[in-house]
């Protein structure tokens, strides 16, 4: 069964390959010797764009399994699996 | 119409009352001069407490309006309503 | 011995002050029973607040603690503490 | 000049490569269609991961460049600098 829609799976692959060059691009960066604050703008920017992802995903999972899990009734343990993996998130 | 479920509002004011607690604390440890780390150790406590009371209003509102406008097909809305405020917790 | 700046210290109060009414409001929303997503609005506006005052207490730290010890060759063991508490604020 | 201590650098990097990795694990986990919350799970751990390695270039900056520039009495350049880029980690 399809999880996760076609458009969200297309959009979440590109920018997985982006934040791959942009580890690639760190990686490259510490190697070099750059100046650590230059490395550090770049780890956040990465970590912002990670972030992103997995708001793209969550809002896919929210548009697919948990509507069709309320709509069929079942929704309450999507509803706390999902606050579970937010707490990760949430600090 | 009642949004919130009383169970998740009084555990809400239950934790916003202790984190009131908690600023009132670190601003006397503040005034009292105490060392900056330990006052840096209870800003993040109180940080990871305001988040926990941020996850448990998005679960009283996903068991809530989430399900209620998924149920009367009219969910999108609050989905995308509910991924920009996300936007602002995963940065 | 002062550890934090007098300017630090006053705007950092005056910040916790804000940040306590921000905190008062979210419990009146609740009580009043608000929008969830107003009320998470709320939350996430409070923790960048405290984020900020994080912020403002780690560069005081820095420019006082910090700088007296790294000057008097007792830097690593300040610098091992600040890694600490940064745990707790980058996840 | 060296800016990151050599031991700081080959523990970036091993990271990074671990890092690297895990976004390729995610990418084929959307590829197959893996469940979504399976997958923002490990967008999770990969965010933790780039939080510590940001922490430990942030430690290696202090232990080096901050460190040097306050024994040279130019570091409040350099805490301003700082100050600026943990914006981006403490929202």
């Amino acid at each position: 069964m399809s999880e996760i829609l076609p458009k969200t799976s297309e959009e979440v692959t590109k920018r997985l390959n982006k934040i791959g060059g942009q580890i690639a691009g760190i990686r490259r960066m510490v190697e070099e010797d750059r100046y650590c604050v230059d490395i550090l703008i770049q780890v956040a920017a990465t970590r912002a764009a990670l972030d992103k992802v997995g708001r793209i995903i969550l809002k896919g999972h929210m548009e697919s399994c948990v509507t069709k899990a309320i709509k069929g009734n079942r929704g309450q343990a999507l509803i706390d699996e999902l606050d579970d993996v937010m707490s990760q998130f949430m600090t």
